[in-house]
């Protein structure tokens, strides 16, 4: 299927908006047709979320969750462990450390199941998805301001939950599609044996 | 779980700027520890998807699917049918309005299988999720300005660009999760037997 039907080109871009964490802009855009129009949009580094299995060998998969106030929505969601990356920082080694930095746990095996893109109306944000097992529980760093509760629950407790509207924040629902898929040896993963988040490299 | 040790409380608000799709917001709040912080956020109206299923006799499912350039992106994505919702507009017209705009059918049948948000950091927006069938096809009515291809896949294909990074819409990852669950029959939906969008109510 071409794009050519499809595409938008770039005529010009401004700066909306840079705040501490919100950069926008509005570009003004060639239309398929010929006619032109205005695009607005976040800037945003990516992002990391790490669904983090706690091995069980007389239970069902138990997953590592947060409860965390979301103050755009004013309420406590139910959440994977997530954050964004530093500049330049590899998504892998971003994703140990928010683990470590949020939930206290390293693990020994990483698997990279995909990427989502969560608004792509309006932003530029991706989330890589990462699996990681083998987990060893020390202590979290949470940085100053940072403020969540962490957890765990089954893999059929988080889908229920899915599925009754406890857990509507779309990067967890789409972790769930993964898990159900990797419980079920639909979708494979690829594991690696990792260093931890804090060892030299 | 009590949600104090979590909640932040808005001391004041100002806008940051208002744009023709873009409205955001800086507050100030009071963390959980009694310290203040920033929060800025997007407002947006909410929206609705479409997950519309074509029966068929023989074969298994297959779902109405697009392909849509998205500028922040940079490339076409597939998608569920989906738009914002026009003020003080029900759900549900929403979503009949939206499919018959964007795709053409309209459907006899409707079940509310639940909600996502899709960038709960720094967004209010809620997406609705919706099913459909009992499809007819007509004319679609597309908006001045919009373009979109629209396709139909079978659910199996649909998953598999899932797990293969055809599809990273995380919107679309979403409706995946509850159209392989009912497929499954793991999660019911409550159809309903509903008007046409473009009948008198």
């Amino acid at each position: 299927m071409a794009d050519s039907d499809l595409r938008e080109v770039k005529l010009g871009s401004r700066e909306l908006f840079k705040g501490h964490f919100l950069h926008a802009f509005c570009d003004q855009v060639k239309l398929p047709d010929g006619a032109t129009s205005a695009r607005e949009y976040i800037v945003h580094p990516g992002a990391v979320m790490i669904v983090a299995l706690l091995g069980d060998a007389v239970g069902e998969v138990q997953v590592v969750l947060e409860r965390q106030f979301r103050y755009p929505l004013g309420q406590v969601m139910i959440e994977f462990p997530a954050g964004k990356l530093e500049p330049a920082e590899d998504s892998q080694r971003c994703a140990q450390r928010e683990l470590l930095e949020e939930t206290g746990y390293q693990a020994t095996q990483w698997a990279r199941a995909g990427q989502l893109h969560p608004a792509i109306a309006y932003s530029t944000e991706f989330i890589d998805i990462w699996f990681a097992r083998g987990l060893t529980l020390g202590q979290r760093q949470l940085d100053q301001g940072e403020f969540l509760d962490v957890f765990t629950a089954s893999s059929t407790e988080l889908l229920q939950w899915c599925r009754d509207g406890q857990v509507t924040d779309g990067k967890t629902l789409t972790a769930a599609l993964w898990l159900q898929n990797v419980l079920m040896g639909a979708w494979a993963l690829n594991w690696q044996t990792s260093v931890a988040a804090d060892a030299p490299r």
